[in-house]
């Protein structure tokens, strides 16, 4: 049985989200049962397209699924408002998990633009919406390989930049280990870091962040 | 020579500091010397203190230095606001990185007061102190070991939560690693992470999150 | 052939018991009828369901098979008596590790409850269960990810606890090894550590201590 | 300044005991001092012969020392009782890190004799001794380089036995990863595992054990 | 185009073989025919069971193929003289890897038995065969996991003990680096170490230290 | 004895250089004598200060030493003409190893600037040389850290980038792995690596690419 | 939506390529449709054969494809001219990334040959080859397993060698990082390293470096 | 206290060495005199030259020290005799190891020659010796870097190859793993291999081996 920490929101900021991956379509029909019985807004993570087709139609019908972001919202959606968050991702591939972000701020009320294929090879692409970018509150940069786009935007933005490293890339940037070590030791002061491919905690924080304001 | 980048303040919202490890006492003095020519504060991380006390009189008497945090003050300390930024160290030995965070607020004028030896293991000592803990608006955590610290604390409180792994520690903690990884792998959202003992970057990404309130 | 360690039990105190992985069915068909033949009892673990629907009619009516802890019997169960072991698992995806342990320690009579989804991110939940959790003689505590549930746990009770890290995770949590550092540096001593996923040898080792008894 | 957690023992039944790695001589003479204020037995670890010689009179006097595993007791010693726990070490370099555990014990009141030398090399010495072995309620087990010690022990005798890899050796065997990856990929079921060099986890699991008897 | 190197043997006293891992089925008809046409003989390995399959049936007449070791033997079979090579497997799983062996020496006319199920958790196993393993004039181990067999045999036996590490385990032992390192750490001088599941690599250096004889 | 291979240049394109690290001051004194007996100059790579003082005077004489670089040439300079080769340094900690790169240069006769203080976090300092960059011929880039200066660099110049990774840094970037994964992850195609701190190596694979002229 | 760098050519030398995988079918064929619209011609890599058939009629027949390099041409070929460059492939499985690189080469003109088979256990058939080898202006080396490959070739001719390490091989040699390593730490000098398999990489280093020319 | 195996070598061919490593001069004090009351030879490895000028002029006095490969004999040296063994050493660095190979071997009666500063860079230097090296009849390779030697060597040499990776290097060649992972993944079969730096290992095999003569 999965035991939901429904108060977790009032504790820490954040509401409860549901991993997901490794879990059976029937344990999944039955936590978004439960959430729609009492009446709260649910959001589900890594959900692979496979497992929401296996989901039965009432659940799948409760659902507002997005199949890049492998995102659902059981409860409804919400009217967002800008309030400042910006996603910048280096590469086509680095989109996934920058729209995993986008869809768990959105989730909350917040817009969030994903700002795609800024890639430092490409610089001036990146420098050409610096005014762009240096409006944004707070930044969530998403890249793969060698994840030299969280050093250049750091050093382009006053914002806080939270690093997305991403799983995408081959030979030493396989996994994502590459990119992970790029944003931690990025020389840009200021540079905040979480799981590789993690979208969904960059957001967090970001909506963590957004309550100082 | 070295190159400042007197402008970043500007551009970034954080101004330069300069890590002192890897100069040498010459070159030191020559960006000391700079700096107050220019009437520039300047902050100093990673000067040891035997490089410190090889300093010449001059750049030594114009440094407010600490021995524990390894930082220097050039240009005059500032008045100390308490701006809601809590530091919470699990041990002892943790308290060098917890006071670098501190001493790099402190120059931009926030009072950060660190909360040591809450570790996991006795944790009835952190429980106790949630009242405290609470009521901050940004929280550095401290840890070395196995890094427990970082999803406990933010399993307790609503504010963000910047990690800061450390390299105390033996045998498969040696280094940090395991620590590093326990907070980005953290199953509590929102926690954003920082290199192994880099206090000094926790504190900046901190000072770029207080510009949003 | 597989020559089995039938006298095992005397000299070490553990029954053998085979793991089915990289087995062929008619290999472990050949050992549980040879067990059967002999009239002794047997544990197979890692036995997957494929697997187990791959086995021929008799072989499978001959075990008592869980699907889940992919663990089998072949010669019957015991009467369980509760001794006083038990099983702490954070998440949902931690079960499977958890149910290995269990029946394992089923398999020699011993009743031990597995008490899920009580991960440190919702600290409360765990520590709603204080009184349950002191007065286990042995617990066996399962987490992945960043496996902090074993320093609280070993925080909380007096009792020996052995700590199974699991696979469950991705990006630096990914195959085990955040959690199994986690484990092997815990700041709480008295925790001791078998490899990633393996609920058996937990089990094993539980049982080893309850001879202390 | 140090907080220490002093009913720790009632909590969880071990006494605190201070890593001295990392401490000042000051930092150590305060907690010293206070152990011995309060009445408090205290054990101290990694107290390397020069931080011990650079302690003031008073408290290095109030110590019971042994350099070689780099313990101290404060507060007395209490009278050993041979409670059924034995020490088995590979190889002489392995020696310090089991009698961190034995002194571990004894400041418990527990004696657990040290059998030294008996490599797998060597394995008849290991095996005349067998009779010697078998008779032990529990085994710590104490080796570096290639770990082979931890099979063959658990091989042989009924008892749990803890694994306590070193850091001795060279080449892939440096720093005693080698010997902790075959401690916890043992194909000997019932063997648990602490941190490389780690005695003195390894004797408070054996003093949780022991309080099942 | 394949590059066949016919004159190795003669150079360097080992026929040349076909690694068939990564080769089409039209590249290995290719180099069987012209071996066949040549009039000499060939070994092949890594020939998995679906790639043999795969082969015309020309091809597959022409070869000798044993599915376990994933071997095969075009231009005949030789007759086999017991040349004093042993080979030693822990656990089942090994087999694979030391029927590579078997098969790498029956196909240069060396007979070569493999004793399995010896692992070092069931000692006495391994040591009631002593008497036949100290007349071998080499010994290939073989054994994945902890690696322990390396040692314990290599502590019994006057020969040469080849070392081959298997990837059979999971957690650390996942891929075959903890018995790899097992091995290259023994603290049984005397031991050389191949590549993981190289079997084929152990049984031609079993071949050139046949010659010396 | 130390074996010179004095022919290298007229097969390989690339003159002997000597490590000097490893080597006694007795078998420099020898290399360097015989070099000047042969008429024939010479270049010595990682000779420390320390190691040079401890020379004999004679083959001090003998030496045009460079501390910082820890480059020696015996046999005197030749002038030396701006063959397009510019060397790029991302930190005052990497100067050393643009240094060396530098030397081996002017060693073959060819004048190479070193741009230094030019990290990404300052990127308005590195574009506003990007006049200067584009005119080089050949560009060698040495960075530590996050290793962000290789992508950008490669994006802003059409000339060959050879990356120099360094292993200025600490925490996960410490021993320069970071910036190593960082360079051949690179999504600026067209960047070429060497080993960690190898300026001596990015100099003579540009002497090579000079040959093509 | 996919942004093209239609100017990356003019900027850094290298036409802009796409990199297949990862991609959708029909996200390629709107990259290609773009190209052929603005009359560019365009180079796609890690094109897999299944991706490539599920392409729509008219984009596979505006492609030129190659299989085993998995790469396609759109807007036609160029003649091609004999420039000096040279591939050498150490084995069969390491022909695919020595054809990309071909291929890469093919696409801006230069034709390529690839001398495939010459690894260094069969010395001889490199040396034999060795005046073709010297009078290359530039070559390429492509090799997985222990990359011997990469020493030998450099030690043989004057041209800079580029090296590929491919990630054939198994155990210590699975996925590259052996070969990457052995080219990186090569004690050949001149010689500079791609990414595992990046055929295409070494090619646009190639490209650049014949500008020199 | 030291518990030594005086029977080794009957059992196992090898007589007891002893790894001064980690050892006090008292310890190996009496040691010695052990061995010399006993009247058994005995041989030290890895006696460090402070540690033995820390030894008592008795002890001294007894031994045959050699401080490069930082070997001693107790108990005198017997006739050498040419049994074929031969010693390939790359570069000046791996000297010591070779010696320590070669010590060990003439502590067993066997002239063994080191041939030195034949690395592939300079491959003429290697090929010219060809016929010196194709008469030994086991050959102990030593290399650090990228250890293509080995995969060179055992190209030329009919001879079984047992391979010493070094850990001499710097950047990924750091600690030895380098050349290492390229002895174990060498495309040339028949090469064995021993732990970094374990010159004593290799000979000890090398004795075995002669055995079979």
């Amino acid at each position: 049985m999965v035991v939901m920490d429904w108060d977790r929101e009032q504790r820490t900021g954040v509401a409860e989200a549901v991993l997901a991956a490794n879990k059976s379509p029937a344990q999944l029909e039955t936590i978004v049962g439960a959430a729609i019985d009492k009446g709260r807004r649910l959001l589900l993570t890594r959900l692979d397209a496979e497992v929401f087709s296996a989901l039965d139609v009432k659940t799948r019908a409760a659902l507002d699924y997005d199949a890049i972001s492998r995102t659902a919202f059981a409860g409804g959606i919400v009217p967002l408002k800008a309030t400042g968050v910006g996603i910048v991702a280096a590469g086509t591939s680095d989109v996934a998990a920058a729209l995993e972000a986008s869809r768990t701020l959105a989730f909350a009320g917040h817009e969030a633009p994903v700002i795609a294929d800024v890639g430092v090879a490409g610089l001036w692409r990146l420098i050409e919406r610096r005014d762009e970018l240096v409006r944004f509150r707070i930044v969530i940069a998403v890249a793969g390989m060698e994840g030299a786009l969280f050093s250049v935007v750091a050093g382009l933005v006053p914002a806080p930049v939270i690093a997305v490293p991403t799983s995408v890339g081959y030979g030493v940037a396989e996994g994502g280990a590459a990119a992970l070590h790029a944003a931690l030791a990025s020389c840009a002061p200021g540079v905040t870091v979480v799981n590789i491919d993690n979208g969904f905690g960059a957001a967090t924080a970001a909506l963590k962040m957004l309550r100082l304001a």
